[in-house]
């Protein structure tokens, strides 16, 4: 097995606990990265030969090294992977009544290269690292260790795997690749593109936000901007909204949302509305209508750094315009994705958003990724998901 | 009336809706500040002389200008004070199912000055500003208008107000000073010390964070670290945790936990440790005692700014102590009210003593101060309580 050399002091970050290793930070002449294969595994050591942890590697991207045990004896074979699926279940079956959840979040999980959704028996893995890709096989196996009869699925769809020189595709261990995916979601049923939807299909990180929105919207009336298959606007009819407008800019993500309004009994109260989410709520707004809560969940708007002000702007406008359109004591859920904008600057956007609309406002909740997407307490970068659920004073 | 000039370009982070004006934002040359009385009413414009907001004030503070309306014809009187506090009421009584809450909490429910919580009747006030003391009629008026059969204690022994030039006492505005109050919280009940007690009798602050440990904590051994009068062991125990330790310095919060366990008829669950949380912690350690649930929740370990370094020790010192007695998959919930420590700095001191504990941990939820404390949002001074729920892996 090869040895990769730290440069000196570059252990100190390993050892706080972070996972990844740059390639900078390898000392290239002891150990140069053309010397690895993709998806090798090495033994991690400090300048004076210690050592630090175990990971497995890629020359072609930053990110040389994921560091995936601390215990030198490790290898990431099915073993260590079924044991890392398993507590990754634990945490999953203690937290939810039904098996619908991410199984497993990466470098969360200390899975690093690993993404799992889980819908019942189907489970939709990305897989976005060399290391991880190359151990397809031993994954399954874990996977079926794990789950009793999985029927797995690649999405291997990810443009983050271009960064890793891996190619793209989508492929099913047994079968073909289900055009759909179903699951349960706070004491609703929904389902969901899986083919031809975003990323893997559903996007359990906004769970918690969607029932605490849902829960306070009994009897009254809701819009969900950019509601994709309709996840919050559905829920919300379901626990008692008197009217739900769901409204996203895709065809095919209304088609689904009115089919699940459909399939909880709710049809008649969830509308759908297909168009730029900035022009609908300006055109709302000259309507003059007002809504109970409201919900802004916006893809990121920026998406590299050098997008940061145009970002900050898009993120203050929709939510001014979100403002106008909430009554008196009403609600806004306002949500960001985005890596490159942080959970005080978020903050900020809102401040700034309630003083253009003319409203005050209040931040009685924040949210956060769900529980089934855990963060890594010594990896900022797994912490990506920031709401606030204000109430709007006039 | 007093008009009070900002220097150029000082009115826009007031316009942007942050509600403090600092003295040396002040065009003194039009505005001297010696020319204003202790919590006047004022005229806040801009350096063009454009209105800019309503304001009291205080000579003698750093924050000399607290702005408590936008429109210009507002003044801080009872009925203004009636109308804020029936929005901060409405906001609880959506909330919660009992009155027992923070009904007011300053500037996040646009009352500078102003903070009270509420124990049914009983109104615990305590008002910090010289601007909200010289209102303490109308506000008396304005809290009976309120809140029917209100009883209100003004509770003002807060060191902040010195910094306001305020004496510090403690008055009932119908008979004596209670000793104790008496609440409820997440089904059960509590006594908690009033005259005698730490700020004004009880930590509403802290509610969700109890009530998600307690509910994970069924059937399980919870040690509560800094317990107080029992809030999160005594409830832990109520929810089914086998056996509950609540571990503080102060002997009379103690007695409170022991009475409080009675109350609920958890005596033969709950037991109550004295002494320095550090020393009982390694013993435990020692004597090789694990739990399913521990909590941290310390006193601010950072009270000044030069207070760092050793304060992020000694965070760090608590929670790699209390790590090492969470049982494999078990929880610590770490939570910090110090201004001075960041929600990220929270999370890299759990990083570290992680790692440091050799233990490894997910941060499955984060924690904020609660729905009743609400956060303005362009004020990031009101949002000072973090927390974090870990799962410690073996």
């Amino acid at each position: 097995m090869n040895t990769l050399y730290l440069k000196k002091n570059e252990d100190r970050r390993i050892r706080a606990g972070h996972l990844w290793i740059f390639s900078n930070e390898v000392d290239t002449a002891r150990s140069p990265i053309k010397s690895f294969s993709p998806g090798e595994e090495t033994r991690v050591v400090d300048s004076a030969g210690g050592f630090v942890a175990m990971a497995y590697v890629n020359p072609t991207p930053l990110i040389f090294g994921r560091v995936y045990s601390r215990s030198s004896g490790d290898r990431l074979d099915a073993e260590l992977l079924a044991k890392r699926l398993g507590q990754a279940l634990e945490l999953r079956e203690k937290l939810f009544d039904t098996p619908h959840y991410r199984l497993a979040f990466g470098e969360g999980d200390y899975l690093p290269g690993l993404v799992i959704d889980r819908y019942g028996d189907l489970l939709v893995a990305q897989l976005t690292t060399a290391g991880m890709d190359s151990r397809r096989k031993a994954l399954a196996e874990a996977l079926r260790a794990t789950v009793r009869n999985a029927r797995i699925v690649f999405k291997n769809d990810s443009t983050a795997r271009e960064l890793e020189g891996l190619p793209l595709s989508v492929e099913a261990l047994e079968g073909d690749v289900p055009d759909e995916a179903e699951l349960a979601e706070s004491g609703a049923k929904f389902v969901t593109p899986l083919a031809g939807g975003q990323k893997t299909g559903w996007f359990y990180d906004m769970r918690p936000n969607r029932q605490r929105l849902a829960g306070l919207a009994t009897g009254g009336r809701v819009l969900d901007v950019f509601s994709y298959v309709g996840g919050l606007g559905v829920l919300a009819a379901v626990r008692g909204a008197s009217e739900a407008i769901c409204l996203d800019s895709s065809e095919t993500a209304l088609k689904y949302a009115a089919r699940n309004a459909e399939l909880n009994g709710v049809a008649d109260k969830v509308r759908t509305e297909r168009g730029d989410a900035f022009d609908v709520l300006a055109r709302l707004h000259d309507a003059g209508e007002r809504f109970d809560a409201v919900s802004v969940d916006p893809p990121a708007f920026i998406k590299r750094k050098k997008d940061h002000p145009q970002g900050m702007q898009a993120y203050t406008n929709i939510n001014r315009l979100a403002m106008r359109l909430v009554r008196d004591g009403g609600w806004l859920l306002s949500a960001s994705c985005s890596q490159h904008l942080s959970r005080d600057e978020l903050r900020s956007v809102l401040g700034r958003a309630a003083s253009k609309a003319g409203v005050r406002a209040q931040i009685v909740e924040q949210g956060h990724q769900g529980p089934d997407h855990p963060v890594h307490p010594a990896m900022p970068e797994t912490d990506y998901l920031k709401s606030y659920l204000l109430r709007v004073l006039r």
